[in-house]
């Protein structure tokens, strides 16, 4: 599903669009010097690009609706991760009663090239816009989400990992206009 | 050939890259509101990639050695243009002497989405960046050149054109060691 969908788009090659990246995250820590305002800036850019490109996803990519929150872990896994970056991730450590997922992956196109100063390795999330493009995402789709890194291979850990946690499910009331 | 080499790198969406440049201009110019020093930073991000970017691309093109400064034209525009940016651009406007050239395309992907402010729209070239990246890029391979924007589709412009000079050609010497 995913793999076909990215057929169909516009692909920038990994290498520039990590470089980029990267001198948007180097832009940030000279802007904010605090680490943990950095994080914070990520996510913000991240939210508004989620925001955007959510239509775009619900469009190309052919997923169903997820009428369970549970359900979005895979279309995210699977789907949306393939489709924006060309790599594979899983889910792992849902929540018994499905409010909170991991989703879990080794390669982070966002994070070739990198070599983090020992005085940010600990403190800075990198790819923290990743987290940010998921939580608009989801709220595009009702679903109001924390979401965070929890593991990155940038600061030594064996996977990357981020949390998605469910805060509120909103219910889509149809425009006045259509009620009558 | 850039075709063939766009195959085998990581690819990342076109959207989510144009989004995330977009993210990266937007932060500049609230850092240096002067729209003039934002293409000027602009640049100089670009610069550094270009270095980056040129020793990979060497690797992974295939293209050929460019003994003359004009030859750089068509690989820059048939080549790196199709890897990196997943478009065609053309060489127009080469000087008699093939001291300068144009690289022309209609497809920009990282000006998609882009609604320009007016009071950026005549002072910001959005895509500056392509400039550096051309000029860190060439000096790689020994060849110092200026780089601008010429035409913008963001700007109104029909089509996009980037402007390549050459300033000065450097010889490399082999490094001391290999001279024996």
């Amino acid at each position: 599903l995913g793999e076909q969908a990215s057929q169909r788009a516009e692909q920038v090659n990994g290498e520039l669009a990590a470089l980029t990246y990267g001198a948007l995250v180097r832009q940030l820590v000279v802007d904010y010097e605090d680490p943990g305002e950095v994080n914070v800036q990520l996510e913000r850019l991240g939210y508004n690009i989620g925001l955007r490109l959510a239509d775009d996803f619900l469009a190309r990519s052919g997923a169903p609706p997820c009428r369970r929150f549970v359900e979005t872990s895979e279309v995210i896994a699977r789907v949306a991760f393939r489709m924006y970056l060309g790599v594979s991730a899983r889910v792992a450590s849902v929540a018994e009663d499905g409010s909170a997922y991991s989703v879990v992956f080794e390669e982070n196109p966002l994070a070739d090239f990198v070599e983090m100063p020992t005085a940010l390795r600990d403190q800075l999330w990198f790819s923290n816009l990743l987290c940010g493009a998921i939580r608009g995402a989801l709220e595009m789709v009702q679903y109001v989400v924390s979401v965070s890194f929890v593991r990155d291979v940038l600061r030594g850990d064996a996977y990357n990992e981020i949390r998605v946690a469910l805060r509120e499910q909103r219910y889509e009331r149809a425009p006045p206009d259509e009620e009558l």
